[in-house]
């Protein structure tokens, strides 16, 4: 492995934050873990891979949807603990079907979370629940 | 506090990721953790506030640096247990000097991490160390 890749600093779980963020608009599509091996497995391939705290194990991002991300750059913040991941993103980053997880935002004036975005995919057709 | 804002998903040690975004380019500058004060003293004041784990307590960004980040908007994720803030940022965000915490790029053939982006202000004489 990159000796770059292993001077990041893995919290207690052996887990780093990634941002992941639209390499052509600035977007913010969405947030998750990595491990080591989802970290190198990125690189390796470029396709973001990350760790499932839930599942127990690494997985590449599009693997049921073919909602793939391909790499564009990797950044780390000042204290090596965080990772921006800048990517191309094929269909939409959310199982929701929205093209960025970040679709809910906050308005003092409303009594839920008010959808910003439209849905770009139907979740049902795509992961056939 | 906002129900829509009790609603949200803390984490064991009642914290939620906080991601920021400069609201006029997109760039990414910074992530850090917020505790339900902070996301209470972010909303109520429009000025972000974080939750330091090594000194355990809320802080305002900018409270030493005087570069505080005006809120414009705060979107949550899928899950709800991410927050998306957009800001307009006074200064610079990140204590090294740069305006992004975000500037060090990986790769493959450099042996360290690039720095990307230049330097604002110079952290000795901000905080005074």
């Amino acid at each position: 492995m990159d000796p770059k890749l292993e001077n990041l600093k893995y919290d207690s779980n052996g887990l780093i934050p990634a941002i992941i963020q639209d390499h052509a608009t600035g977007q913010v599509l969405m947030f998750a873990f990595m491990n080591k091996v989802a970290v190198e497995k990125t690189v390796e391939t470029g396709k973001t891979h990350f760790y499932s705290r839930s599942r127990g194990k690494q997985w590449l991002k599009g693997e049921s949807s073919g909602h793939v991300q391909h790499v564009k750059s990797i950044n780390t913040d000042c204290d090596k603990d965080v990772l921006l991941v800048r990517v191309e993103q094929v269909g939409a980053a959310c199982h929701d079907g929205y093209y960025s997880c970040f679709y809910r935002q906050f308005s003092k004036d409303e009594p839920d979370w008010k959808i910003e975005g439209v849905k770009v995919f139907d979740p049902e057709k795509v992961y056939k629940k």
